[in-house]
């Protein structure tokens, strides 16, 4: 998508073998910082300190930390310790596992003089995989959009309401919940979104309102608070959120807070859409919110906000008292009866074992 | 109650005629600054600037402002003067008006030279009369809270979560959502509080996290965002807000996210109620989410958040870009059926206009 009138992704490759760009995340919303990544350190950093974040641009930076490290030592020891420091990064990050294993398994077979060359190919070919899945979600998702638009008089906004940021700074490109405004905006559809600003991190205040500013797309940034109110004033027409984890019933983890979302949503009879490629279905797990641990981060989450001062600054205030107890649950689940349906790269389905039994027969097949 | 150990009120006579205190309020958390008000002047800004907030607190300042204003100067246009004055600092505050009212017609028709005494008196008056409604709705908010500790087993903590400041800070003293958690905890009952921090302004955070803390009663702050996944969780065994208008059918306008809490107790079988002085109650409304306006506040208050830096400096600090377009309703309304029932000082009652009616027959007659 576009930042300064120019087309990004997330991570790009610059000279094989040896640079990779990146955006430092952590500085958005306030700078616009791109990085080169040069070193398997590099990327090992890059990924710790969250100048990248979300699952698939993960997975994609830790292709390329690997296929950089293959180009200064192709032997099996560089490749497995490759494999143990990206891993160390983001322990729990399921794609960033997935790809650490696709690329040992791809390179561990090959002569060490075609590693360089082969990592590198394989890490553009993990970005182009995740840009083309995302692009199917897209299209899939704009037919709802284009379905509601036709509902409402020639003109007339759609107005969209979306949680975190499962945008294109997520992915490598496109975004899985933003994929289908972009695919709507850029078809000439008057969208507009609502932008919650997702506390504790604030991830759509700093990530997705830059983003959909960047692109152009008319948005508005509003409290986690407030969605309830807009939905039962008839100005959210559907909401798209992403998810971390969908279970084989359609139970949906996301950000914390999304739930209350798909409570209102239902109760005002809003469709609530969740954006999601197949990977992150864990079909292993039936009941979300019985077996999906929820991890508790840090206090200082929640007490400490980041921003930027009027004298142009960037700086963290303290909102509540020093000695004030903290709770900061990071995500919540959606049970699969407050979602409308799934949008994945192979299409829309219900949110239900049936449902994505039917788009994704072979994986529901395999572990049932 | 209590601060630094020591019992207060947000507002407390000094000396007859001259000096009111209070806390400066717009210094909470990070300060606890005392203040003198000497003049009409005084009172102003102190309701003006936000220094006291709160319907029944902005009341009982009004009532002293004049009481000082009589001391200077008694006469009929003195008066007329400072009713105008005062009026103008938060024209919406009913309870503004109510308390300028009471002053005005209590006073008008004395001689001028019994006028400051009386005012200083009723001003006193004003703000018991405050004190004892709410330890009136605390004494009927602790019979519900000891009835879910009886469903528990003995020594279980209770937790109670709420939204925005309902607290003593917005009163004069005990609060309203508040009253019934400090009459338990002062009992000897084990409750723990959750306190959502209610973005934009915090309020949760910057005041009802303070005031529990002061008061020494177990509390946890939270995102907003978090209730619901405690509620799908068994960690929340009631919810007491308070409300800002309360219709004749028990409709509830409360500050912006308080529905979406409604929903999450609904979904999860958790009590949800409402605490209020029959003071905010408005008879003439019937269907709230039709017929109260909400009111809309710059965005500035959702971009811009307020805190204490490392370094001991209070600061604020923008989340988002400079150019993103920000949307601030302050307040939702829950409709009456997601309300458990009403906690008012004359007793417990459904949401509903037969079970207000019970409790109020003389102004549900009046209005019918």
């Amino acid at each position: 998508m576009k930042v300064h009138g120019k087309a990004y992704r997330s991570i790009w490759p610059l000279e094989a073998g040896k640079t990779v760009g990146i955006i430092d995340q952590t500085c958005l919303p306030h700078r616009f910082v791109e990085v080169e990544l040069r070193t398997l350190e590099d990327a090992a950093v890059s990924i710790k300190d969250m100048w990248v974040r979300g699952a698939p641009l993960i997975g994609a930076t830790a292709a390329f930390g690997v296929a950089l490290e293959m180009a200064r030592d192709p032997s099996d020891a560089s490749l497995d310790n490759a494999w143990e420091v990206l891993h160390a990064t983001r322990p729990t990050a399921i794609n960033l596992r997935w790809a650490l294993n696709d690329m040992r398994s791809c390179l561990s077979q090959l002569p060490l003089e075609q590693r360089a060359d082969a990592a590198w190919q394989r890490a553009i070919e993990i970005s182009d995989e995740d840009v083309a899945c995302n692009e199917s979600i897209g299209k899939h998702g704009l037919k709802l959009i284009e379905e509601i638009a036709a509902q409402k008089s020639p003109g007339d906004t759609i107005n969209i309401l979306t949680h975190c940021n499962a945008g294109w700074l997520a992915t490598v490109d496109w975004g899985t919940a933003t994929s289908p405004i972009y695919h709507a905006h850029n078809k000439g559809l008057k969208v507009h979104v609502w932008v919650d600003e997702t506390r504790p991190r604030n991830q759509g205040a700093g990530l997705t309102a830059w983003e959909l500013g960047e692109h152009g797309v008319p948005h508005t940034l509003l409290v986690d608070n407030a969605g309830g109110h807009l939905m039962q004033h008839g100005m959210v027409d559907l909401c798209i959120v992403g998810t971390d984890r969908t279970t084989a019933h359609g139970d949906v983890c996301n950000k914390i807070g999304t739930y209350l979302k798909a409570l209102a949503a239902h109760d005002n009879g809003v469709p609530f859409y969740v954006a999601l490629p197949s990977s992150t279905i864990d079909w292993t797990v039936a009941d979300g919110l019985k077996e999906i641990p929820i991890e508790e981060r840090g206090g200082e989450e929640v007490a400490w906000i980041s921003g930027e001062t009027a004298a142009g600054d960037v700086e963290k205030v303290r909102i509540c008292p020093p000695e004030t107890p903290l709770s900061n649950f990071a995500f919540d689940v959606t049970p699969s009866k407050y979602v409308t349906a799934l949008i994945t790269e192979r299409g829309v389905c219900a949110a239900s074992k049936v449902g994505l039994a039917g788009l994704f027969p072979e994986r529901a097949n395999a572990t049932a």
